[in-house]
């Protein structure tokens, strides 16, 4: 007797997933040790930046207004009456056409509105002449023109990368509160199952999902605590689950969530007093995927076929952790681009393919049934076709979500 | 005097500096710590897979040719001689109208050659009928449908993502070969420089640089050795340069390569008898960017303004860095996109402009000076408008080079 499981859309199952977030806690790590963390303040403006008027070039800084009516027949000469590096700060107050050699980031001395840089100027012995009125505040950067003293400049829940630790330090964040960082189980079910170490032997392929799975997580930046392989054996099986799911903030299996005689994480599910929000859903692959909850932890039951395994991860587990850490952004990026080669299947659920993407054109990344593994590695994006639909051809556009985003190209374009 | 310096076209400077790459040696990690490093070794399939053919659902593995003529008038029946689990080798040999109740995964027994989905099949105690002729292979798994025994699947050189590692254990790479990764010193030179937890003083700003560069490094899993921030002065300066590449495989410095009295670049790559590949750049920001080698090795002069620090790492060091590790793909992805907002800057230069993409359409990130700091952390793309162009107005279609490419999208697009 086969169990009837009704497929809910893709989109549904998402939002059903997302919602079951529990918050991590925050804690606070030094500035160099947070990058690819979430962060769990604001980053605010402790004060303008620029912090003070200042000279965005290597020149000589004057007052504007005495520059009036210079041009190539009238040259108009500048006495030079002090001389500062950046970060030091000149003593002086000009007057009249005085002058402060002045380099780049260095602060406006008092009096001087604008900035004749090297090139404009015909230097002689302790004086220039210029040949062009200066407008006030030209070549002057200003106080506050980039950042707002007090601005939220980065909102909580935004992935810290190396533009906002450079932000962080202009504010003097040695230290920043983040989120704290689900410790994840991986639990590979499958009496078919040899370790990565183990020889080859009849009926038995070694455990691809768990080291894959344990790498989707590194690329969040987040540690993983791995179960080993279960035995396809009821009791044993709940065992380690609910010992797993006490160790960790989250669970992830993967294989025994389909409707074969030795499938027992439904029943596992059950025992746990585990809520099922779903057992099925309308996508190729990975239809069974089947995501739990129990005492406010997440179950994720990936399938055990690689290529549903990864995808299952990619859509349901990386937003849940992802928002588990009150992040804003929780999905794949997402853009179009036009197939470079015919998909003919038919599409009775929302199909996932593994691909590879150019930035410009898309296409499989080859053989692409659910239990195929040579096409995860060989592919840095998903096209996702629409369910109900078939027949694709080459020139067709397609929705695409990113995926092997670390990867650059090849060539250089530009 | 200022010192004339010939501006050399992007495109021009990427390949003097990549040319000089010195290759790094391999070594051998385990698996579980090859994440985002680059293989030394080609992955080569030890077995096909499938290793064997299997049953890609659960049902009944049975002899094709038995199931000729059968229809809901006229249902076959099959009597289940044994019963398979994935993992598990049947001891029989079907004839007739034998099956096997084999699940996911499994082996085919010696003489079946289709499988019988569970949900085609009408069970009864000991036997199951069936409505529809099965072709010979149908709901099989081939052995080498997915990869053939000996084949190169990925090659050399290629970054080592969640895929790849689900491809290497499959085939038993409990250890991989990889590029050692070289070690990156950072020095940030310029005595406006605060650290990070100094309180702000007149004149100074904290240092941004230093924290972001090692960021981008930690991106690309590379890890970095502070210098510290040297004083400008020449003769101290030298020797911390000299002690870092030393040190280091490469020196990254920031600031001090401009024509400013307190630049020594310049003068410490000339004592140091380095050769410099260029001193110009036709781009902004970020034109003063210089790139030097002494002794094999790569010294980086970066600009001290942050923004073309940014640049100037992802445009010159990050392609020369991947190609030390012999990485094959060594720029960063590139795009196209809809502008969507006017920009009206001239650009006597090709020109980088942090910008937010969403997928579809880009926009600057703001506040766009070569000393621009906040436009850094919001953006996650770089726009590129070729040098002699002006004018771009919102719908243009402009080339984008990809950043941000850890975060995500805010929305569910599919």
């Amino acid at each position: 007797m086969v169990e009837h499981r009704k497929p809910i859309p893709v989109s549904e199952a998402v939002q059903k997933v997302i919602q079951q977030a529990r918050m991590m806690g925050t804690e606070t790590v030094p500035l160099e040790r947070s990058y690819n963390r979430i962060l769990a303040e604001p980053v605010i403006a402790g004060h303008p930046v620029p912090p003070f008027d200042r000279s965005p070039y290597d020149g000589f800084a004057i007052i504007s207004a005495q520059s009036e009516g210079a041009s190539g027949d009238r040259r108009i000469r500048f006495d030079i009456v002090d001389h500062i590096g950046a970060g030091e700060v000149s003593g002086k107050t000009l007057s009249g056409r005085q002058a402060v050699r002045i380099m780049t980031g260095a602060p406006l001395p008092e009096g001087a509105d604008a900035v004749v840089m090297f090139e404009q100027a015909a230097e002689a012995e302790g004086s220039f002449t210029i040949r062009k009125p200066f407008a006030p505040l030209e070549n002057v950067s200003l106080e506050g023109e980039d950042v707002k003293a007090g601005e939220e400049v980065i909102p909580r829940g935004s992935l810290i990368h190396p533009g906002t630790i450079a932000l962080l330090a202009t504010f003097g964040y040695a230290e920043v509160q983040v989120a704290k960082q689900p410790v994840v189980g991986i639990l590979s079910t499958g009496t078919e199952l040899l370790d990565v170490s183990e020889p080859l032997v009849p009926g038995k392929i070694r455990n691809s999902n768990g080291p894959m799975i344990s790498a989707q997580l590194a690329r969040m930046g987040i540690a993983s605590k791995t179960y080993g392989m279960s035995v396809d054996n009821l009791d044993e099986s709940f065992g380690i689950v609910k010992k797993a799911a006490a160790e960790t903030d989250c669970l992830i299996t993967t294989g025994g969530v389909s409707v074969g005689d030795f499938d027992f994480l439904p029943a596992i599910y059950e025992r746990l007093g585990a809520e099922v929000l779903f057992n099925k859903v309308a996508m190729r692959p990975g239809s069974v995927t089947t995501v739990a909850v129990a005492d406010g932890k997440y179950l994720f039951g990936l399938s055990g076929n690689p290529s549903a395994c990864f995808t299952g991860f990619e859509l349901f587990v990386r937003p849940a952790l992802l928002r588990m850490m009150g992040a804003d952004k929780l999905f794949l990026p997402h853009t179009t681009a036009l197939l470079s080669e015919d998909f003919a299947k038919a599409n009775p659920f929302t199909r996932f393919i593994r691909a590879v993407y150019d930035g410009h054109s898309i296409k499989p990344a080859g053989f692409n049934k659910s239990n195929a593994v040579a096409s995860i590695a060989k592919g840095n994006a998903l096209i996702v076709l629409p369910g109900g639909s078939r027949g694709f051809t080459s020139g067709d556009r397609v929705d695409v979500l990113l995926l092997g985003v670390e990867e650059g190209s090849a060539e250089w374009k530009i």
